[in-house]
């Protein structure tokens, strides 16, 4: 359930310049930095995502995410987003509304085949523009449609209309092009543009980050330079991660360094950034500071997720992983095989719900399950011996404990969890608390799970 | 990763009558149905979500799908969405704009203690109404604190702060409650509300349908009797299901019934609706139809998953299950022990990666292995009988498959799977193909094992 979880994240985003998105949650008076509340600078972006199926509810509004940290990991921000419905009026007024206040307007969806798809046709009339069928377009699109052996549907033909002036940005993934048109800017402002992009993700954000980013730093340069780097962590909590870091960046924050955290169910992602000549300076001087205040807890600075390092570390070591799972019931397994390349490390993962599956597959013995209870120290202990025995893997994680909601007891609640691992020279158990719902309590183990066998890899502690 | 598929789910909705949302995929020209763009009858709502936070990408906007399909089967529709960030200026402006439309504002977050939280304060603001301290919220803010044994910050205390006026929304979950404003109509309408929602999940969804609901439904009750019900298909893919609909509801829709589709991966939602005195007639009608049509790919008319439906299935018939997972990597197993009560029916699943385990396991032959392939009818059909015979469960799933992106070939291509079946009177293997990206092929072939064993169980066929 990965990232539906960034509903449940918090963040915090720390700036002493003038910002827009200055905000100093719960600490602010104490560390007495101020910022004025708009911004007034630099390029103004809006979104307006256009799809009734996103009012109806019927899907989640991934665009607005993706697009927003992609453009915010580029020094640009989305200062207002607006869903409406695919009909002519709300289309228009929004585009009117958005074009009257920013310099850079972004649409998605509508600009498919059916008589739903509106945005091409009425941006086109509302700036007054006319449509022609460009030549590429059809050629690219007739292309399309005979690699997948189909016939061109005629009502196809209307994705290769263009409005006059308008410059295309290809679809390498899809039939309709993205389209960005200059309109006469804002006074005081170099240039305004409005850019349409289509609906499905697998069309947008290959277009956006082949066709678009090029285009937005050719065609809407920041005013000043811009460094971002993300670092991130596990096994700190928010709190903790900012109280380790904000008195020692202090003196980079005034400075102009802007830092801002995402907390991730059992991890944190701390983000440096800066704007001008000194920003490169600046952020590597802080992400030094945060490398030697949180060290080992940084898993990556790249764009990957733990279980995409884990299966990194295995495979440069050649060493295998065996997982016994009980309470996350083949989660951490997903997890591990979500990351392309798993199989060269992950034998098997013995999910074993009941006690006679621990038994069997993994030599848990009955006097441990009779004696301590299948949520114990030692039957974690025993069910990562079993694991790595049963499959001669480096090493075996195993995790037992008590999703919940039932199942609770005094000695032990709900979300209690021992975690073990099984390696040539450790046989350890670690116990967690985990008092959340049964899916992020799943969550938590995963990550806790991945973390301990990242700092045995790493020999780490 | 369930809900988050939602971004790749399609839609259609069909409707005679006027309405919003009137959207003729594909084929509206077949169809011959019209009706006008605006929705100019009813309620009209509109929902504010304010947080930086969602504009600079960091979460997810989960509410704004969740109040979606909530107020959508309650007869409502939000006409318009916006986010803004958190400063003063762009709250009160997207709420005067938002009020000067709709009869119904909704907004989310910035309920919280700290500075950046200013939604109650910025509409108390703009609507000239005075905070005042509500003396029952001081002591729920104090028993939350004393029940998790926390002394009281100062700050917490604004929280308990009310517009004048406001009704107050008891938040069980959290300290900020929900807070409801009554206005003054617009012309021709009988009432205007604004109602604040506090921002995290777990406090907005339990508070709306606990208090908001009936709160709507007394005092903005719609001018029509309204009728929604969804029936959840699984194994045919949304036009084949629109194709067998369409031509049976065509009457009905004439008369008025709303007629939707929802795509998920392996699954459609087909919603029914209706307003107006006949409405009930009209949407029974209607789901009689979809059940003599679709007959037993429909899996629930209740809001249940089609694991949640298994785990049903199996623990009314005390029945076991194991599982033997290959390509799928734990993921069919994760998706059942997300369900509460799993445990009473998933004995154990295998997830054999390496061929070794699925021989020390499964017992699958090393012959099968080397004569046939890993991913073969062959050995999918030994996995099954393996997992069954090793644990003494009634059935036994198994999959085996290319999840790519590497691994395939001509004869089994990326996307190729095998499912096995074994139960005590069938061992059977189905050959599908899901030539999808690495998530989306798991999703999938999780949907289609399941689906399996949803029609042995109910000796579907």
């Amino acid at each position: 359930m990965g990232s539906c979880h960034g509903s449940s994240s918090t963040r915090r985003v720390y700036r002493a310049s003038r910002g827009l998105h200055l905000e100093f949650r719960r600490r602010r008076a104490a560390l007495a930095l101020r910022g004025v509340s708009a911004n007034t600078e630099g390029v103004k972006v809006e979104l307006i995502n256009t799809g009734s199926e996103l009012l109806l509810g019927q899907v989640l509004n991934t665009h607005q995410q993706w697009l927003g940290r992609r453009l915010t990991d580029l020094g640009y921000t989305i200062a207002h987003q607006v869903a409406v419905p695919d009909t002519a009026g709300e289309i228009e007024l929004a585009v009117k509304e958005a074009l009257a206040r920013a310099d850079l307007v972004i649409t998605t969806g509508g600009l498919g085949p059916t008589s739903d798809d509106l945005t091409r046709e009425r941006i086109a009339h509302l700036l007054g523009k006319k449509l022609h069928e460009d030549a590429v377009l059809i050629r690219h699109i007739q292309g399309f449609f005979a690699c997948h052996n189909q016939s061109l549907p005629a009502h196809v033909r209307g994705q290769a209309l263009v409005p006059e002036g308008a410059i295309v940005l290809p679809n390498p993934n899809g039939t309709a092009p993205g389209l960005a048109l200059r309109l006469s800017p804002r006074p005081r402002h170099p240039a305004r543009w409005l850019i349409m992009l289509p609906g499905p993700p697998r069309e947008l954000c290959p277009l956006f980050n082949r066709s678009v980013v090029p285009f937005l730093q050719r065609e809407l340069p920041l005013d000043e330079n811009f460094v971002c780097r993300t670092l991130r962590t596990v096994g700190l909590g928010e709190s903790h991660v900012a109280e380790r870091l904000e008195p020692r960046l202090h003196a980079l924050i005034a400075q102009g360094l802007e830092l801002g955290y995402c907390a991730h169910i059992g991890a944190v992602d701390v983000r440096l950034a800066g704007k001008g000549e000194d920003a490169n300076a600046r952020v590597c001087s802080a992400a030094a500071v945060v490398r030697d205040e949180l060290r080992t807890h940084i898993f990556t600075e790249a764009d990957e997720t733990l279980e995409a390092v884990l299966v990194r570390l295995l495979t440069e070591r050649r060493q295998t992983l065996a997982l016994a799972e009980s309470c996350t019931g083949g989660g951490l397994a997903h997890r591990l095989t979500n990351v392309p390349g798993a199989s060269a490390v992950l034998l098997a993962s013995l999910v074993t719900y009941a006690n006679a599956a621990k038994q069997k597959f993994l030599g848990v013995r009955a006097t441990s399950l009779h004696t301590h209870g299948a949520v114990s120290e030692v039957v974690a202990r025993e069910m990562a011996a079993g694991a790595r025995r049963a499959t001669g893997a480096d090493h075996a994680l195993s995790v037992t404990g008590i999703a919940g909601p039932g199942g609770g007891s005094a000695a032990k609640p709900v979300g209690t969890v021992f975690i073990g691992l099984d390696s040539a020279q450790e046989n350890s158990v670690q116990r967690r608390f985990n008092p959340f719902d049964r899916e992020t309590f799943k969550q938590a183990t995963i990550m806790q799970a991945l973390e301990i066998l990242r700092r045995k890899i790493l020999q780490l502690d």
